[in-house]
């Protein structure tokens, strides 16, 4: 078992987790890696988890503000979250621990756009960062560092901390080296200049993050794999709701509004992501290409199907079986993905230059189109915005998605006004049930309630808000957008106090 | 008086407002010019207006749809409104005959993002442009067109109408030719490059629109101002919302966080924004710059202090006497100041670049930063979301301002919960009234909630906000962003009902 540790230097601040977590002190700010359940670091959390535990037991506060990429594992916001060991935490969040305590009001939570953390680190308002505690696969001789399985906002972190903590991963392939495009040519305004990417397959930066070893307080060998999730597969549901969107693509490429590739493919995560990007393998649409800002089972099959000519992102999000595949292969994955910071991956200039086809889930949408991403009944957060924002707003088409009911049917997706914006009407313009699809691009206000109601609401619902709709019609304040305020939110009322809606 | 019309083929073109508008038919799209009460033709719509009229009366159906730049005067949106002559209208408007068309549900209104007019007009969804009418300053001998007093979405229209009618205005100042950088580098995807623009002050295109003469079917020559308001005084209000901004750029200078002369300026019109640009003039920073939509009265002053080095924008909208200024001095202030597209003066990529300061108006803001730009009591349109939106997501500081009560008391600026949003928390980072300036950034939203009813509440309304925000913390679903969904709206819904919140 050869060292992944090449730097003599670097070699000699090998500890163990107890002893690099010793490193940081209570009441200070730690950088993170780790983007949806990839490259996160694993010892040292926990290791910090067992100190802030024993602090808290002695009586003595000790909590630590944590900036990350985006979702990590259980290992870091599941431990440090359960030690009470957060109190301020940004910009994403899916721990379902970390989760709780910030819907009981426990842990101050900072919901961002995946592509403002980094420029906003730099700003300095968020205050200075103390640490950066970043998983690596291997450190060079020349002591450059070969990201893992997510960059994130790890060049960030390296640049900005006051010390550097690494968890160097055995578990990570090697053969990741190369995989990577870290870009050094961000600035504060007024030193900004374009970011000369013009295709999703361009390479801007280097393989590897740039980090002065005097600044590497303590290394910790590791040799953990990364959250990898089972993979559900597509129910009816998500097959119906990937049917539609086929369907839409090939009238799009029809009409002559889409290339016959398509255009680059940024997708969300989960179910029905994947069933669209398997219903791609299925398609048409060759040489398509995928700028994004996370690889799921899905993207990786489509890969593999050839239809999908390369794929950008800033991290892998897999099944235990997606992973292993990968890492059999590697070398020839390696040919055909980049993996990139998240201010590049999520990057508003990049992503309208490119013109990506945005395609996200969602918690609800209202009649005119506005969308709710991450509150449930308007004040308990699910997840966070993450890049969903980045990408409505820029994309060429913005679409989202989800099925028409929840809870075996006790909420409505689509409701008459959202209990919480995430996405403004501006920037939603196709939304997707598996009852079917509403194309809203150049539809005035009344004209997107009228097909919403008609193609995606639920049978179960679809009187209920066709009449709520008649009656603001007749009887709202102004009718550009009519409502009724009374019964705006009057079917999340109606939930929390009954169970369904 | 020598003729503006410099091209012989187009000198034989010139007819009446009453012919050109008898080339325009039922049912068609026309792409107008016009931004904030500038450079929109002034005789044409008037006379459509009277054809349309006689046609309604002989009991013929006749409706256009208008495209324009933003708003822009009585002789266009009022004329045909008033005629009934507009069945479909983006992106923006403020006439009050035409919003109240819109609010009585009889005009359907597409309200955009500025920035996505011109490449959504490419991208082909919003159907085909019949006819282009752009007024213009003068034609050159080769057939190129001198820009007015906005730039719009001119170019754009010029490029895809299938006919194009021009008004050429002797009131429009020919010193005006040099003035403007029409920049003819966009495309769709995959063909779009960077933006070459990387200060306010760069030139990236060409002083004239290039329109094919054969295209051309009719010249009205005109003679009429633009829409220039009287200027209002900044009022005790307006002046200490500007006082609490000057404090917040001196306190980011001191910080490190902004450089000295600032970053370009964006600013919405108005007479707070007024106030804060007068503001400016007597401030420590020198050699400052503007990247911004509109040049209102406080713009061009501070460019006449010498304190504002130049200014980029896409349009005028000035005081009756602020144009006479600006008219007499006109060969001075054209070094100073550039006229681009609207998609590039609020371009995402350009914004973001740049980092510009915006600073926009707003309706309403709720307690944890929302903020409603559009809608009175949800449901009645203002005007649109306009720039807004371009400008504050991608800002390198993000400001929202407005009097903390309207209608002489009877509507609390900040709410419990916003009746609409433009502006998600994630866009909005400082909050000024007169009370005070709440700087959000980086807080998690009951940190917002409570700096916002500290800073910005008028007393009247102070105890009452406090008092739900306490009973939220206690009793809502869940405690991310608390609220209490059977009163989020109740303060909207009072106003309806008796006139005061």
């Amino acid at each position: 078992m050869t060292s992944r540790i090449a730097h003599p230097l670097l070699q000699s601040r090998v500890m163990d987790a107890e002893a690099a977590a010793a490193l940081i002190a209570p009441g200070t700010t730690v950088g993170m890696s780790g983007f949806t359940g990839a490259g996160y670091p694993k010892a040292v959390p926990q290791a910090l988890a067992r100190r802030i535990e024993a602090a808290h037991a002695a009586g003595d506060p000790f909590a630590i503000s944590v900036w990350t990429g985006a979702s990590t594992g259980p290992e870091l916001d599941g431990a440090l979250a359960k030690a009470k060991g957060i109190d301020f935490r940004l910009p994403y969040n899916s721990d379902p621990i970390a989760r709780e305590q910030i819907n009981r009001g426990e842990m101050n939570y900072f919901d961002m756009h995946l592509s403002q953390v980094a420029p906003m680190a730099w700003q300095g308002f968020l205050g200075p960062l103390d640490t950066a505690l970043v998983e690596v696969t291997a450190i060079l001789p020349d002591g450059s560092l070969v990201p893992a399985s997510s960059v994130g906002n790890n060049k960030t972190w390296l640049d900005r901390a006051g010390q550097v903590i690494l968890e160097v991963n055995r578990w990570q392939n090697p053969a990741l080296e190369g995989m990577h495009d870290i870009y050094y040519g961000t600035a504060l305004p007024p030193h900004r200049v374009p970011i000369p990417l013009v295709r999703a397959d361009d390479r801007i930066g280097q393989p590897t993050f740039r980090c002065d070893p005097a600044r590497v307080v303590a290394i910790v060998e590791t040799d953990t794999p990364d959250r990898n999730l089972p993979f559900k597969p597509a129910d009816d549901c998500a097959q119906r709701i990937a049917g539609h969107l086929m369907e839409f693509f090939a009238h799009e490429v029809a009409q002559g509004r889409l290339p016959e590739n398509l255009l680059p493919l940024q997708s969300g995560v989960g179910n029905i992501a994947n069933a669209v990007l398997t219903g791609l393998i299925d398609s048409p649409f060759e040489n398509m290409t995928a700028y994004t800002e996370v690889l799921q089972d899905g993207m990786l099959d489509l890969l593999t199907s050839g239809k999908l000519r390369m794929a950008s992102s800033t991290a892998f999000s897999l099944s235990p079986e997606a992973a292993h595949a990968l890492n059999a292969d590697m070398d020839r994955y390696r040919e055909r993905i980049i993996l990139r910071p998240q201010e590049i991956s999520n990057h508003p200039e990049l992503i309208r230059r490119l013109g990506c086809i945005a395609m996200n889930g969602m918690i609800e949408a209202d009649i005119y189109g506005n969308v709710n991403s991450t509150h449930v009944m308007g004040s308990a957060i699910q997840n966070g915005i993450g890049g969903s924002g980045d990408f409505a707003r820029n994309a060429y088409i913005s679409i989202f998605m989800a099925p028409s009911t929840a809870k075996g049917g006790a909420i409505s997706t689509i409701v008459p006004q959202v209990s919480h914006v995430d996405h403004i009407n501006q920037d939603v313009q196709v939304i997707v049930t598996e009852q079917g699809l509403a194309d809203l691009r150049g539809l005035a206000p009344r004209q997107r309630a009228c097909l919403i109601i008609e193609t995606c609401v639920h049978p179960r619902y679809r009187d209920r808000l066709a009449d709520y709709y008649e009656r603001a019609l007749r009887d709202s304040f102004g009718k550009h957008s009519p409502s009724l305020l009374s019964e705006a939110l009057a079917w999340h009322q109606k939930f929390i106090a009954t169970g369904h809606m």
